[in-house]
């Protein structure tokens, strides 16, 4: 029998995450201390309520109301409350007193990452947070460290489980929106406030993480722009199957160039049609994956449940054995590098392609007017298609210029899908296409990734 | 400007990975100089033939023939050179020097990593092997750091690009094994001696190093069962496609228990079917991929280039950067872990499931003859098809126990799928089968994986 020496571990938060590490910690602490070099000793768990229910079985003598007091004799802290506060505040005590930590609060670390990690470089400690993004996806290292001698350039990432089990089910079942968030909420995929995950927040949170990983830059959450999955539509879906796509909510981190030609970073959250043959369209369920895109090794991916109690409880524990061996072998921990500090540029300079969906007035010259508004700012056609709308029967007599008159006139469905443009140039045609008398209305506007 | 402290950095070997890792060095020193903390000074480049021709322009004043004066200055060296000898001794003189060891050569890992390994931790120093398996995908540091704290229990691998390819375009081409080797070839995915790759033995290295690590139990190449892809054909393919999978050729690593009922590891690497909604089976061309299970995380997948030269450069550089940053903080490097010390189970004690194609005499009371093998070895039989083979037109009358004689007899093929059965019992059914009168041939004996 091996004599470890013994690290304290303190664990505040005790929810569905916490649960689980607190009984990994104690149910494989043979395992882990052969791993660690070290013992892990659960000190203590904090948490507000002692007798709230838990997942977990755990022994009532580790429980405890007073964070402060058990972090202060703790080696290392995992922060598993959630929120920005006490969590934050608990943060800076335990780095201040020297203890590494580990955290999967990704709300914290979007908009108070900076001062946390100041912190623990200025005093040698280490944050840890490879749970805070894609669950137990190992995601984090590798951009930290696989890949600290490549460019990252790109990053597509399905980061919310949530948002992807109800987009899934709206293509696979033909539900509306509506329908499938009720399903999910039903099945537990979705919280009784499910406004974080549909609208965004969360994933926008998570691409703040990694586009300041990435791109060795600060990116607050405030800087991502944010658009959810409450707009979409069954008919969306449909036409985006038809089409061969599929719709994902997708968090977007990447190096674009401004107007005067210097390098900025884009970070977005917000639903895109996806190629059906991309890797990222055969992510199915609540499962997330990150793909990636980077100068020497190129296209990468990286897949596997976004979240659950038990799986990012495995993220956490990594964290902890990575925590324990820097404890046993000493040295300073390593710290996150800003050092590029690029401009993160606003949604307006990105280039990328789009789904324009138009209902338009069936008569002559409807497309002539159209295509004239994209070039007219410099947005260029790739496809042109006619839909039928499914309540009238249309046909879009393309012959110009005959002197046909709107007579009560149907209307057609038209889909454009445009080469490269920029965000702004788009806006400004969308703008046009709905003050032209032809168009009846945009039904749908559309960025397309991964092609 | 910040000062950096240098480190000296000597590369062993400029084939297409060397090239390409001095090249990027060179390119982003100052990149690597802001992410590492330290300058990284290319020292020298020790070649065989000064005179060679490189894929990548180099200063020739960067290259030496004596390795050796190379190793004993440096701080970071890098083994690109492959084989056993000489790199294992250069390996061995740098590390006795301090120097921490970054390499992609699998196949020294495989068979003398024990030996590098024990060195590595006796003196402080540190050996990474990134770019070892799998190219470009960051596998070895989600394996030895994000999932420290996890338990893997199955690895499923496409890690030989080659093979990949050739099975791959026999699926998308029909193509025989030898067109699509004759392709690949062609095209370059194939050396001009394919061995190490159709035969498994590099996917064979690869699997000896990932059940190493996952386990953390020493798993030499030996004790690797291997088979390669040369007697795949046309028709298993055909056949696979039109039962709803994809032959892929998988290192294959995994927990099982032995007869006594003690936990052992079974490491492999074979052809097998995989069914076709498997995330696996989505993997084309020379890509590789790891799919892993773990008991907390579940199911985690990681895609990328499994070859070439700049995108295995790639995973070197981020070892080079984190051998830097060991360099910068102090402390000594984290051991390799061979604490559980598994036994290495052989083949005969794997369960999984099979299909059998066989050719038989078509007449009564065939399939009870064979049905009695299966029963009679213990194998469960899940499903029983007849195709029909293209040269015969026959049909399966399973008449019982009606007197048709065989009257120089048509025959017919049988496709059975078992149930999960041990590899010992499956094999003794085959022989047994290869006996029975009524079967002609045992056509192909395939596992069946990722079920």
């Amino acid at each position: 029998m091996i004599e470890y020496r013994n690290l304290r571990v303190a664990l505040l938060g005790a929810g569905s995450v916490g649960a689980q590490v607190a009984r990994l910690l104690l149910e494989h602490a043979d395992e882990l201390a052969a791993r660690s070099g070290a013992g892990l000793e659960l000190v203590g768990i904090a948490v507000r309520d002692l007798d709230a229910e838990r997942d977990v079985e755990l022994p009532k003598e580790l429980f405890t109301t007073d964070a402060e007091a058990l972090i202060l004799g703790a080696d290392i802290v995992i922060e598993l409350m959630g929120g920005l506060e006490p969590a934050r505040s608990y943060i800076l005590k335990a780095l201040e007193s020297g203890a590494d930590v580990i955290t999967a609060n990704k709300a914290l670390l979007a908009t108070h990452g900076p001062e946390l990690f100041e912190l623990a470089e200025q005093v040698g400690a280490q944050l840890y947070y490879e749970a805070a993004v894609g669950g137990a996806i190992p995601i984090i290292r590798p951009l930290r460290d696989s890949l600290a001698g490549d460019r990252v350039d790109r990053i597509l990432g399905i980061v919310n489980g949530t948002t992807n089990y109800i987009l899934d089910s709206m293509h696979s079942t033909g539900a509306s929106f509506e329908q499938a968030l009720a399903v999910a909420t039903e099945l537990g995929y979705a919280e009784a406030d499910p406004t974080a995950d549909i609208e965004g927040y969360d994933a926008a949170q998570k691409a703040a993480i990694l586009a300041s990983l990435a791109f060795h830059t600060r990116v607050a959450v405030g800087d991502v722009h944010r658009e959810g999955i409450t707009s979409i539509t069954a008919e969306q879906i449909a036409a985006a199957t038809k089409a061969g796509y599929v719709i994902k909510l997708l968090a977007i981190c990447e190096r674009i160039t401004d107007a005067a030609g210097d390098e900025g970073v884009s970070v977005r959250v917000h639903p895109a049609l996806v190629p059906e043959d991309h890797p990222l369209a055969a992510v199915h369920g609540a499962n997330n994956a990150v793909f990636l895109h980077s100068l020497a090794a190129g296209d990468l991916m990286f897949y596997g449940a976004g979240a659950g109690g038990v799986q990012t409880a495995s993220a956490v524990l990594g964290d902890v054995v990575s925590a324990a061996r820097r404890h046993v072998v000493g040295g300073p921990g390593v710290a996150e590098s800003a050092h590029a500090d690029l401009a993160v540029l606003p949604i307006e300079q990105v280039h990328t392609r789009y789904q324009i969906t138009l209902t338009v007035e069936d008569q002559p010259g409807v497309l002539a007017a159209i295509a004239t508004e994209f070039s007219r700012h410099g947005v260029s056609v790739e496809a042109v298609e006619q839909s039928i709308q499914s309540h009238t029967a249309v046909q879009l007599t393309e012959v110009e210029p005959a002197g046909g008159h709107d007579e009560d006139a149907a209307t057609a469905t038209l889909v454009v899908v445009t080469h490269r443009a920029q965000e702004a140039d788009l806006a400004a045609t969308v703008a046009a296409l709905e003050a032209t008398p032809v168009v009846r209305s945009v039904a749908s506007v559309l960025r397309v990734e991964g092609l």
